[in-house]
């Protein structure tokens, strides 16, 4: 297959690299102190995976760089802040074979991405494996908590075309599944690092250490709870039948095997880069405007959480 | 006068070595660590109000250790959470001519002090200059925003009393003027430690940053705004007309003076001690859900606060 992975970062490193040992075209797409990193030096998978390396077939800083743009799959793996920007480009070289994969953070990618790309070639992803950047096109892979699941949102793509993009995926080492219902795992991830992610960032300790502590603990179930209410109130379906269903799996389930993760945000805060919470606490704060349900956690921690990206810009 | 000085840290060794070096029979009392070395090298006073240093006539660890406890005065500089223990202590010793200043942060002092200590004999102070634990018994005065003031809360004791513990103060250098409305300027105070202290400590940075960047400025203008909602309710006359009236002096007048400030708060978090959230933005949770205002800003900013507490803790 002829793939593009768009962004080659923590995520895109593991995909570019696995995808290109099972022997598929792979091109990268980054900025330029990653492109030339990459291009000399390919890119390079350590952590509970095994140690990875492969050499892509080209490195672009843009899709009109590409020698043959004719694509079978597209990864998006850039933040969900540049998710329109990517589509946008994206949208300028889809063939009628292509199909996207937005393998992204956060809630309104797909919407985001749909402004440009027809609904009927986008396939959401949802990731829930942590790979952390230890260098330009170098990945590690800490942590796995379910596959990867692959769906079109409102079943707009042949159930047997996403499925193909799956075994590729499975192929290549990277456990995926195919659901139907792939929204109802966004936004379980959605609700996962709107609790953990945020206030870990504020607060700068590892998820483990929010979920040993009563008053993170309180703090976090009002962020679980106020989500809950805003999804009620949209209609969205959840796996779960209520916050209180899902408190007992994040206590029990969902939290262990990443007690040690330390939150993105803050190592975003900490390099004086943009955060991701607009689409997460931002967003649910955003639909809770919109539907009339008020969310005074979740605005509270978007408002900590821009401070600190604020305070850090200004200390460089 | 002889005068106790009950607490030794900060404030109390401003207090101890300004009013012993005016003549006064001066009595500290400290915990085990301050009480020796304090016995051993005097208090020592360094910063804006110059380089000072003093022996005290006595320092002890407990009440009942003072040889001659027939005492004119008795500064209270213990956190707040300690109060109501030190009033208990100083009834033992209350003489018919024992006043007792009570010179600490946040609301309850009073109250607590009162269920030991008749409130005809209670002073109320509010201090706003800040001094620095730079060792035992040695303190940095760091800045003054506006005199000392001293009054009975209630008005139970006579003026001319006040006046004199004022003139008192005021000869020892440490100035200080009698209000007839001390608890209007207590709460001035209160919202100040509530909107600048409590987030300092949460986001790490001076108050100066905190009035600079957009998001933290919307945090401190709802903690404020809270809190006068609470006040209203409640009948407590303030020295601003409205909440609006009290952020503009606070950007213009109370915050410029303070700006390299940090906050006590994080100083305490970080040594693994105590904070005083409880006499600030908790007692306004408090007092909010006794009398059926809504106070999600500060409730929330109290269960950040006391994570981080806990967590420093488990740190350790």
């Amino acid at each position: 297959m002829n793939i593009l992975i768009f962004g080659i970062g923590a995520l895109g490193t593991v995909y570019a690299c696995f995808l290109k040992k099972k022997g598929h075209r792979v091109i990268g797409l980054s900025k330029k102190p990653v492109q030339e990193a990459v291009r000399e030096n390919g890119v390079q998978v350590t952590g509970i995976w095994g140690e990875h390396h492969a050499v892509l077939d080209e490195v672009v800083t843009g899709v009109d760089k590409i020698s043959d743009a004719k694509l079978d799959l597209v990864i998006v793996t850039v933040k969900s802040y540049d998710t329109e920007k990517a589509a946008a480009e994206i949208a300028g070289i889809l063939s009628t074979d292509t199909y996207v994969v937005l393998a992204q953070n956060g809630y309104g990618n797909f919407e985001a991405a749909a402004k440009h790309i027809p609904e009927n070639r986008l396939i959401l992803g949802r990731v829930i494996f942590g790979a952390e950047t230890i260098g330009l096109g170098m990945s590690k892979v800490t942590v796995i908590a379910d596959d990867v699941i692959f769906g079109s949102p409102k079943n707009l793509i042949d159930h047997c075309k996403v499925e193909q993009f799956v075994a590729v995926c499975n192929e290549a080492g990277i456990p995926t599944r195919f659901s139907k219902q792939v929204m109802k795992y966004v936004w379980g991830k959605i609700i996962y690092n709107s609790a953990l992610n945020s206030l870990g960032a504020i607060l700068e300790v590892n998820y483990g250490k929010l979920a040993e502590v009563e008053h993170s603990r309180k703090l976090m179930e009002s962020v679980i709870g106020e989500i809950f209410t805003v999804l009620k109130r949209i209609g969205q379906e959840m796996l779960w039948p209520n916050s209180e269903a899902y408190i007992k799996d994040f206590y029990e389930k969902l939290v262990p095997p990443t007690a040690m993760h330390h939150p993105s945000m803050l190592q975003d805060i900490q390099r004086g880069k943009r955060t991701e919470i607009d689409a997460l606490n931002g967003a649910v704060v955003e639909m809770g405007k919109k539907y009339g349900v008020s969310t005074p956690v979740n605005d509270i921690i978007v408002s900590l959480v821009k401070a600190k990206e604020k305070m850090s810009l200004l200390r460089k």
